[in-house]
């Protein structure tokens, strides 16, 4: 879900981050993109809200959704009744768990990670 | 550059992993796929033939060898004379700097990821 992006004079002072994806087994990996659309969910109470605050579309948001759902065995989402855009939606305690264990550990692999990325950062720069 | 995958059985018993890709600024992103090229040019003395064994084009090989080239400032490889195809190929110590860092980067961030993982595989399969 990164989309594609222009490398910019800033990005050679932005300072050397790692992103991670999660393998849980049984085909279910999550990564970034993901986890920005529980969050976006969370904050929206609203799947197709969120999807166009992603600028994803409502079927892929969906699909993201039950990919996530059908992966861990037990939903990540909530919807209420209304049908398609029609009700709200909310993470569950399942949802809220995938979110913050992988902003834990995108903060710990990044503190785990540092001396290495700066070290990698020098030989870019010299 | 992950092939795509079908999911079977013994994957649901596969420990919880994760991979990273390092953002080095400057539009420079290095994941598994490129340093897995970098390895297999360092094993096999040819880009050509890493990409053979990797199941990539040797254009595509020789676009993500040009790109950490440009990315890192630095040549990662280094061709001897003979052109496409005909001459060896060897990593520089730029080259095999990458390689040991980012394999030293994923065996960090895994063991400092462990213990979220194995709480996240917990409540895939309760």
């Amino acid at each position: 879900m990164p989309k594609p992006r222009t490398a910019t004079a800033a990005d050679a002072d932005a300072p050397p981050r790692l992103s991670v994806r999660l393998d849980l087994g049984a085909g279910l990996r999550i990564g970034p993109g993901k986890v920005t659309l529980l969050e976006e969910i969370g904050r929206s109470g609203s799947i197709s809200a969120a999807g166009r605050a992603l600028r994803m579309s409502y079927r892929r948001a969906w699909e993201l959704v039950e990919d996530l759902n059908r992966g861990m065995g037990t939903p990540v989402v909530e919807t209420a009744a209304g049908g398609a855009g029609g009700g709200g939606a909310r993470l569950t305690a399942a949802g809220e768990a995938v979110v913050q264990r992988y902003r834990a550990i995108e903060a710990d692999t990044n503190a785990a990670a540092g001396a290495h990325l700066e070290a990698l950062a020098r030989i870019r720069q010299g």
